[in-house]
């Protein structure tokens, strides 16, 4: 197994040590990232993009990569992110195999893969990475802190353990803690990867590698990233061409593939499968079900509820967007109500925006048409410091 | 393997050769089913129920089984489906493996078991073993017809394709067609029984055995069963104990079982993997795809929603309900509305009625404070022949 770095992907050296929250510690570590716009004398115009589960940091095409980034249509001149007046700088997440480091990188310690011999990994380390790589560029407080789905709660660590670390946040799609329907869904992904022979204890190759599983696992991510109300009208039930069949998947074979919406995943699985690793899926998937805001309200009640609304409350931003949608079953849409009004406890300017988008919890991928004006006229109201 | 035959089964031998749908036919088969309170002389006081994919026709406790049945608190002397007034036949769905002919019982061509020689099975194979049951019993027209959940889709198949068959009709939780989100659910269910290599193409015994698949199918059909409404208030964030975590999932397995959530769905898998056929599973979860009454339309259009609507309203009952709940990903309500609009336009008296239980696809059978007194008045108010 490789990691997959982005050519142009820029890199900052972490502390060594670096202490994980759970224990242990990373040596020679090392934090991928990409940065568009110019970064304003007074160094108060940044913005810091943090990704859900799988992204590298290429967001968007820049001079050092050309080719279109994963959130193109939000980040550029004149778009949502509008690059013409932000410094913006997306950070791949700790635990990645996208150039930071994670359990597909060499171990200093024995020059062999970290694997499993990885520390345990939690949302609040790569909110420390991310930390650090804002820190090397020499910014002390971001304009603006957007995350994603897992990077939504990744801002969240950031925003608790780096006080002052933003004036502004977004939060998208993302949430304070985990609930147990998405416990379970991550769950049942990284059992289909442990189960599979090939997995090992997360001993595999290129040769013998964990394909079934990881398939499995990215076929159960994509119908809970998506909606079944999209669906609905997107492939109805038709059937698949059988000219178009896959020729590793002949027509006879019992319980094949039939519908297009069979088809569809068994796309999205193919495409990913080879370009992830599944230890590191292991990882940053486990680390998603331990975040608990909760963790840090300071009388805690043993109610998570109100436990994670006071953690949400002793963050401390100026003004603060929630966005979330109504078709998303993975961070249900009263869980960005919960950022929202934990975060306007604790004195924020706070809003809470529920969008109609029918593409479930990825909606803020592909439906630019509701998230771009949200997203754009939020940073455009934002004040210069 | 085995069948799981309850004890106290009665039996009807089937038609020999009983015609499938899809082709072929089954010689020497027979469909399993119980009964309960007495048909009167008229012969017009039957009411029968169809069930999901994996019950048996042990609903509730009768003299050939006094144990509990899967709807015990439903049916019985003053219950909402009072077998006090009413005759009560539960039939198990052909191509189970609890006593009606399925792919787990002997091929009398081989003598061994069918397996995937079984033909393939449609919803409307299991409506015509079921009508059979009924006609066997010397009842010519149900006074009411119950179908749950797969179950509702084999009435709608029986009401279409055996006119006059029942002057009432209780769709519970039930579809006319299948969608894609079910449909992609299903397929992954299947394909990690498929994945088992100790599946070994439907070649399996008691010792090699898909246990990993069917573990994984099934906690994924409990996930898609509940809502995460329910489990955010029974589960939240609760950890297990270390004391009670099972032995043979140490704690210091990488990946293990953290969440009581994580726990609830081992323990549902482990009580099911064992006592269900895996390639009957895989042929009644596919004749579910399958099934699209928009296939009865007489003049298709190829928009599957109206052909749907069309060949519902082909359908002749005197009144009608259609029971959904709001929380039920698998079976949205949006499908019992338009079961309740179609049958409508068929000329039925039909109502609609959303439940605003918390327990998602399966409240039918948990939550009987709501679905108790729905279903006992419908039946309550039906008239004497």
């Amino acid at each position: 197994m490789t990691e997959f770095i982005p050519p142009g992907t820029l890199f900052v050296d972490l502390p060594s040590p670096l202490p994980m929250k759970r224990g242990g510690a990373l040596y020679g570590a090392r934090a991928a990232y990409e940065t568009w716009g110019t970064l304003n004398a007074a160094r108060d115009n940044a913005v810091l993009i943090l990704t859900g589960l799988s992204p590298d940091a290429h967001a968007a095409a820049n001079a050092g990569n050309p080719d279109p980034g994963w959130w193109e249509a939000m980040l550029g001149p004149g778009k949502p992110i509008d690059t013409d007046r932000w410094f913006v700088v997306c950070v791949n997440s700790l635990g990645s195999c996208k150039g930071s480091t994670g359990p597909a990188s060499v171990n200093p310690a024995t020059g062999d893969l970290y694997r499993l011999d990885f520390p345990e990994l939690s949302v609040e380390d790569g909110a420390d990475a991310a930390a650090h790589v804002v820190r090397a560029l020499g910014i002390d407080t971001l304009a603006c802190l957007i995350g994603n789905s897992m990077g939504g709660m990744v801002a969240l660590a950031y925003l608790l353990r780096h006080p002052g670390g933003a004036r502004a946040h977004i939060n998208i799609s993302g949430a304070a803690h985990a609930l147990p329907f998405s416990i379970a869904i991550r769950s049942l992904q990284r059992e289909a990867i442990r189960l599979d022979p090939q997995w090992n204890h997360g001993q595999y190759d290129d040769t013998h590698y964990p394909e079934s599983g990881m398939r499995m696992a990215r076929k159960l991510g994509v119908i809970t990233y998506r909606s079944a109300l999209e669906w609905d009208g997107r492939f109805g039930r038709v059937r698949l061409d059988q000219a178009t069949q896959s020729p590793d998947r002949p027509d006879d074979e019992p319980f094949g593939l039939e519908f297009q919406v069979e088809s569809y995943l068994e796309g999205h699985a193919r495409r990913f499968v080879r370009r992830f690793d599944p230890n590191c899926y292991l990882y940053l998937s486990r680390s998603m079900d331990w975040f608990d805001l909760g963790e840090y309200c300071m009388e805690k009640s043993g109610d998570s509820d109100r436990d994670t609304r006071l953690g949400l409350a002793q963050i401390h931003v100026d003004k603060a967007l929630a966005i979330g949608v109504h078709t998303d079953i993975l961070f249900p849409l009263q869980q960005q109500q919960e950022i929202a009004d934990g975060l306007r406890a604790g004195g924020a300017d706070a809003q809470f925006l529920p969008l109609e988008s029918p593409q479930g919890h990825d909606a803020f991928l592909v439906d630019i048409a509701r998230f771009g004006p949200a997203v754009g006229q939020f940073l455009a109201a934002l004040p210069a410091a």
